[in-house]
């Protein structure tokens, strides 16, 4: 659901959803501003539910306002969550010239066909057979015509769009090896799968900023030193980061890491501006955000309150971002 | 390949190992002590590692002692971690009647053939097909003499041994619906996911272990009836716990979380008893044993030196005896 933002090259999103869930949906895209969202009601079978979706583009009847017809249509499942811009744009120019196109996998257990009393009848050679994955584009007229011209026997009990498309429109789409990220999210264990690449992703980046002070710069580099064998690391100053462009280049790569090192008494304006910068740039939307915030102190007289007072308004401060989706850990660190 | 040690009906266990690997193959037996499991070297093909498994029941030169010919013969792969005595049991049974007998599953993804140009050939109808998974089960003269029959081609490029004993030996194997656990370890994610699946199953069961003392056994009292509706709890007395039969079946239920609340000053004699029935249970070989000690404390003249000795005393305690796969955890619990 993050595509439209993601590829300025698709002009609509179609969201089939089943009626139940349509309120939700709806809530999901305003909570989320989703953009070039129309939401349909969904068939009580696959075909059924993307020849509705089908039919924004070309029946009054179906939609309030009738979407521009495209070229290219794109179909793709909700439950493959990880498609990348790639395998998006190489379907669609596939689809451009052979008129169809789908992602495929190789299988990864042999297919076999049983016989009416459940014993094998004869089993696939392994390597002759692909798993038929999506995403799936068509040129709109070969997909759409298909839909229109199959039984309803299709319509109930079929799978494959590139099936239809083959029967009903002549086309022999052109099939395109996909990634293995690509897979249905489809038992309980693939949740725990897709949220580990989820955690994954975000765990490729980390941004340490330092306050000008030695100490502070010196920390900064030393963490860039020891993390960057395992994740991308890079190390600015505060006032770099009031640079609004320069947070947006952050940004726009994928970072959902910051350290704040700093050995100033009161920081707490600087770590404000950082949360609001980042609230600004709607990252936090799609994902929690990761704030640590280091304070160096090496002054002498410092009591054992003082410090129990910083890190409560630091505990104070954390809760009320966490609303923004923002994540604030403090860490106070005296050393001589 | 704690399956000998559960299911008492198989007799030997032969592991097919790569060469490179047979030496790490050999301390993980001997480490875990798994009994009755025979070490064998893999071939460069699927089926060759296979048939090398089989000749050890056959040929004297493949093995330094010859072990007994089985009637029934079961075929599992390594990256299918998760299987239950129910299907092994099944297949068994169906190919005790059958000649052969294998689990399957439903197509989670349509099947295409592909044309040499890489466009989609035709498509399968997805019901009428099955993927052919494992354990696989034969009466082992039936999967013998298939490979003693079978060609290099089948030994090469083959990957089905169900197709090998239609094909040589005209058994039509019986098809077994298997679990969802049954997939196929394959890619990064799958290990998140077998990750999660275990830890799923070792937070099942916790038993709540208390001393006799009131305040202990009304804690216990109150952690099951909040925990009782979420995972399986028991509440027992540490002198009922001393009782060897009765930590048998605690241990025999698979619960690997335990929990001792107590309020006496020093239990320190009983804790280390609780540790030493938890390592002579071999429980802990498998995978790590949760045991978190809660004192409660309300005598008021406690200074807080002596609760920062305790809990330093419980954490030089966790650190022995988490040499023995037991994690130690220390609460202090002062109130009024």
């Amino acid at each position: 659901y993050t595509i439209s933002s993601r590829i300025s090259w698709i002009s609509d999103i179609i969201v089939v959803v089943s009626p139940e869930n349509i309120e939700t949906m709806k809530t999901i895209i305003e909570k989320y501003g989703h953009k070039r969202v129309t939401v349909v009601k969904g068939g009580i079978t696959r075909h059924r539910s993307i020849f509705n979706g089908l039919k924004v583009f070309a029946e009054r009847e179906f939609s309030n306002y009738l979407l521009q017809k495209p070229e290219v249509v794109v179909i793709h499942d909700a439950v493959r969550p990880f498609v990348e811009e790639d395998i998006l744009l190489e379907v669609v120019m596939a689809a451009k010239e052979h008129g169809a196109a789908g992602a495929i996998r190789p299988l990864v257990s042999t297919v076999i066909a049983s016989s009416a009393d459940g014993c094998l009848d004869h089993s696939l050679e392994r390597a002759r057979y692909r798993a038929s994955e999506m995403p799936q584009a068509f040129l709109f007229d070969v997909i759409y015509q298909a839909y229109q011209q199959c039984t309803d026997y299709d319509l109930d009990y079929g799978t494959e769009c590139l099936h239809l498309a083959l029967k009903y429109s002549s086309i022999k789409a052109k099939l395109i090896e996909g990634t293995a990220d690509l897979w249905k999210v489809t038992y309980k264990r693939d949740l725990y799968a897709a949220e580990s690449i989820i955690k994954d992703n975000l765990s490729q980046q980390i941004f340490v900023i330092t306050d000008m002070k030695e100490d502070a710069m010196q920390a900064g580099f030393l963490l860039h030193e020891s993390l960057k064998s395992q994740i991308k690391v890079e190390v600015i100053s505060i006032s770099q980061c009031k640079n609004d462009i320069h947070l947006q280049n952050m940004v726009s790569e994928g970072c959902y890491n910051f350290i704040y090192i700093y050995d100033k008494q009161s920081s707490f304006q600087e770590t404000q501006l950082l949360v609001d910068m980042l609230e600004k740039s709607n990252i936090t939307l799609s994902y929690p955000v990761m704030l640590i915030l280091v304070h160096l102190n090496s002054s002498e007289n410092i009591s054992f309150s003082i410090g129990m007072e910083e890190l409560t308004s630091i505990k104070k401060f954390a809760r009320e971002v966490k609303k923004k989706n923002i994540w604030v850990y403090g860490l106070l660190i005296h050393y001589k």
